[in-house]
């Protein structure tokens, strides 16, 4: 059966999608690419102040992606209330604060997990300082992704990793006012490729729990092993009113940081499913919903665009299911007739409602072909030479 | 630099490694095969005293196997103080009892997680029997896996299924004894292929919290995604203090049942370091150690004593790891160095000091040849004759 | 930008989708499960003329599918030319037939590829007994799928059993007609645990091009490894001449058997795209589009419906791809314009063109309603009593 | 069965080891590491000199490692004669040359399958000048692999990218001298994400087999899905000729890059048993032996020492398997007495021999403690002060 979206009475619908935020990072506005190249784009950013730009652009057309996350030190500036103040000039809000402590050289073999003190000492003191620049910011959450873990079997001792993680992780979460949160990533392999010392949700949610009620998890859909059901996560997560934040972007076999929704979207849409189901889509469900992915080949903004366009469209299928005939049939161990309903809401083509509420918002119905017009892209290569471009090190 | 195990003093080694005991299937004695077809064996059991009799054959050659775990309704008797006091006169105690709620037709779409309270029920009852057979069998633990998931996206809410399966656990957890283990098994996919309910250690593991401290891990060797670091998990699971239990086999790519340490030795020998550096293998540690594999093409006796000798041998290799160097350069942050004396280890030829060992203690130091040359491989085939062969079905 | 199916000229479109026909297994109208527990159905065919039946009424409703393929000796009657006619009026044909040679007791070790070469004549008779139904069906494609492999390293020889296998299927070539065609599957694993012997495309195309222009591989989409990329080589099979045909079917981890475009609806419409690109979806192409998937634990025909259903709104959606915007932007590097081309078509919902197109063919437009409201189902549970259901055993 | 390495006759086995040469890469001795940051480390080269004077410490201290594959446009320098007798003084050869076309802007979407006849005209060109280096070289092999691929689908075509690859790859062999060869390698992921253009061995091989007799196929180890059977792979590449080299390193999940052997020893003893088996360990058997990892966090040159020394204990391992009874177990379909033929070898300690056979040839017995010993890294870190340290990028 198809939805027939044209006759039915979408009112609620709409205001969820209405009411959904995305937030940005800024770092998929600078250079990015692999261990192979990183290929620079002309235009890209060279500082905090063009990448903020740049994402409130997204803002613009989209009119739901009002945060920007940042990243320290790669975002370090003098002055981060006069950052916060253009920001807010153009529209946005800066959002979640990103730790480093994987770029300077003492961090080689780890930094909260290191076996020498003195390395765990300089990254505690990293997420310290991060703290500061969040009550500079306004921003809620400090979100935590360590590259510590081992190359080689008896590199070092796992356990002792985990000891020293705990403890790194208390004395950062001890500094954190009433209103902050961690947030908690998790990733299975990369950089280290034998084993990472926060590999799965299970040894994340550990540790939040041994925290505190102020520590969350953070999924980022690329950081599973193949094979591995996501939504299932999701829910488990939600239950145990774990689930902080959300990386979205897409993969096919690693860590791949494609546009979220490009891959596979029907995997995406049941993630969205999962949500609306616990209803937790809602602003106030203390899950942050932001986008962790670069683009190496593709300009940026618009890439960006498509992203966030991407996961409307995954949540306006999941806001269609119709729950009613779902329960009934789940109930009636009815297989195929359960499976039926959620194909029913994915197959539905739900462009046009989303092109019908930007409108009703006063946003231009074809987001990446009215950003394209818009001549912003050649501006900023017109204006932005000379510098260094930002990327993965700046 | 090799390790020169004829001069060294392995006092300690080898009482380690003769305090070490290693849990049978009953199963493991039956026919098995895959969904295309079973090959039936000559010879194999037709019933649970059966069974019993083969394991102890394999305890009688390697000194290492004094426990036959029972899987009901495979293993019903109508008498388990016979079955018991059989096996004691074989020298054997019976084990694990391993609950079976996925082959009544009641099943098909879940035992504690359906979404029909009488199937629930049903499933519950299942295990409330399986307490009433430990008492009997003297057994401690119930050792819980479920087929219970979905093979298709919607089949069923799986959020709901969780919350009715920590009921489920809830209530067969409060009939335990004061000295009997709930043990919890997970499993990321088959006989479900969308999602199985208990897909991995996180989520086994707070059902584990949620009931008490008599509710423990099951981590079987085959039931991870591809690139999962499993000793990282032994390593967790030990410091928070819930392994239970090992269903050891070894596997290429799904659950594949083969003989452990068959597939990647050196993962086993990883994960017994584990053990050893966190002081599990000592008998009263908790942790039961297990096997659960299949013999579908290879007969089945030798290939359990097979099995537990390469247990033995990667618990030997793990247990002359020099610790206090391994210790001294991971400290140092010396990566090859640390990584060194792990593979000093894994390389170093164990048979020969296990056979010294297996003569120390009465026994043939080959233990498949033994087996052998005593003729009851064929003794089984000629007297076993008539009647139902055991498998999974029976 | 969508695309305005109402208001485009989709005649061509149209007419590919309804000279589109796909083959219907025997098989998936039997009882089937994993090797945990196959749960009966009621109403399952008993033999291969009910099994016909069962696949008549998919292409009842759908008009798509006009053929069965057969399963020897799965399928084996009396009289071939008398299941032939009970097919044509019944409006279907008998399509491929599938050897099994790995049920025998004497297949444990392997069929063509085993190490006793009286074994491998049984394999090769099997198969020559398979010719001599086709000549009494009018199958043009003997369909080769080999259980043969090994489990343990060591088992038996890679390499001389590629040259056996070579050998074997030397003879079966020799014995195919003018018209009649070997299409020889691959698979990665499964019921073999260590190797398969014909574990790739690249085996299977290797042995095709040897044996001659009438060999030719069959893809079968529930068989390759994770990440693999299934439509690349569709695309290089194309390329060579060398596809012979698919099984379709969906996974999420293993060789799952669920319902083609259930599990990655994306990657189905990703395949169709190159079939379409290559002009390979026009009848005459020498590309069997086939079904091979199984039923376990919902009803077997709707669940057919279904998967032609999704067969064909796969195929609609890649004949809407508009190819020279595509090629433009491709050409132009444009990443994000040639992606969205594709997403664009993707994201069309083609069932109401679809159900427009059966009306205009005289079927109901929704096919699984329409079947469930002619009262088949009940009826074979009532009339199909007594008598042993069918299943993977016979 | 243990097998008695002291008593045994292993005059062929020691001749055949004194025999083995591996191949090193230049690159393994700049700095190298992941998209996430390169650590630098003291004393690593500044030039192709420093480069192949470290690898000539190499094969200094392990007598195997005679060769040292260059990277062009990396290694390039004014006089490749001068270099050639530079190595040569050193006691080594200057191996197979590696094509880059992957660094320069122009091949962001691509090189030799790159839509634009300009860049693949380029992409050409730089393949003749690697020929042309190979003549002043003396190289046999121009290696190639390409990071051609897609991240989107949709984003190019993936059939007309073949064909494109077909007609460059034909213009450079054309080019090739009477003794020398394309090996052409594969690789399933990264750093494309969505698809790679020579993903699989039947790719490379359709290549090859077009291009002609002088063309083979590279095997790096760690370019394959899970669960893929490499040593397969190599049965298989053997038996129709067309295995040309391996390209050696381990891994656990992606293209790690790990030390050869270090990840799973037992697959690199696999491996090296089908080489055993076809008598492909031969000087003239057509196959290059090279190593291909890179040591981010470890020191290089002990790491290349240690990953030449795990190559040879495979080796050796291979090499002291009882054929005869293993060909006797295989034809008797005994399954556990043909895998135990290959444990008791894999499980023998071959490093004692390993030892002896150094000493019969004037080396240290211990490699990397010698070289530890000798001072040279302490050299090379005082001595090597100013310049540019050489990377993947230079």
């Amino acid at each position: 059966m198809t939805i027939e979206l044209q006759t039915a009475d979408t009112t609620a619908v709409r205001e969820a999608l209405a009411a959904q935020t995305i937030e940005l990072p800024s770092w998929a506005f600078g250079n990015s690419g692999t261990r192979f190249k990183v290929f620079a784009q002309p235009g890209v950013p060279r500082d905090p102040y063009e990448k903020v730009a740049d994402a409130a652009q997204v803002h613009k057309y989209t009119g739901a992606a009002p945060r920007v996350s940042l990243h320290i030190p790669w975002d370090l500036v003098d002055d981060f209330a006069d950052l916060r103040s253009y920001a807010e000039g153009l529209g946005v809000q800066l959002g979640a604060i990103n730790s480093n402590v994987f770029q300077d050289d003492d961090y080689m073999l780890g930094s909260l997990c290191h076996p020498d003190a003195k390395v765990r000492r300089k990254a505690v003191d990293a997420h310290l300082k991060c703290i500061e620049v969040m009550h500079e910011t306004g921003s809620q959450d400090l979100k935590i992704w360590l590259a510590d873990g081992l190359n080689y079997p008896g590199q070092d001792n796992l356990r002792a990793r985990q000891d020293r993680l705990a403890e790194g992780l208390s004395e950062i979460y001890a500094a954190l006012g009433p209103h902050q949160r961690i947030i908690l990533e998790y990733k299975f392999f990369e950089p280290s490729f034998y084993s990472t010392d926060i590999p799965d949700w299970g040894t994340s949610l550990l540790h939040c729990m041994a925290l505190g009620e102020q520590a969350m998890v953070v999924l980022d859909t690329g950081h599973h092993a193949p094979g591995t059901n996501i939504e299932f996560i999701v829910a488990q997560l939600l239950r145990v009113g774990r689930l902080g934040a959300f990386d979205f972007n897409s993969r096919f076999y690693a860590d791949d940081d494609l546009m979220v929704g490009a891959a596979d979207p029907f995997q995406l849409f049941r993630i969205m499913n999962e949500i609306v189901d616990a209803d937790a889509l809602r602003p106030d469900s203390g899950v942050n919903f932001m986008l962790d992915q670069c683009h190496n080949i593709e300009p940026k903004i618009p890439a960006q665009i498509r992203s966030v366009m991407n996961v409307q469209e995954a949540t306006a299928k999941a806001l269609i299911v119709d729950r009613a005939a779902l329960h009934e049939a789940q109930q009636a161990s009815d297989v195929l007739g359960a499976h039926s309903v959620i194909m029913d809401a994915y197959n539905t083509d739900v462009r046009p409602m989303l092109a019908d509420l930007r409108r009703e918002h006063g946003l231009d119905p074809h987001p990446v072909g009215a950003y394209a017009a818009s001549g912003y892209a050649e501006r900023i290569v017109a204006e932005r030479v000379g510098g260094a471009q930002a990327g993965w090190g700046a």
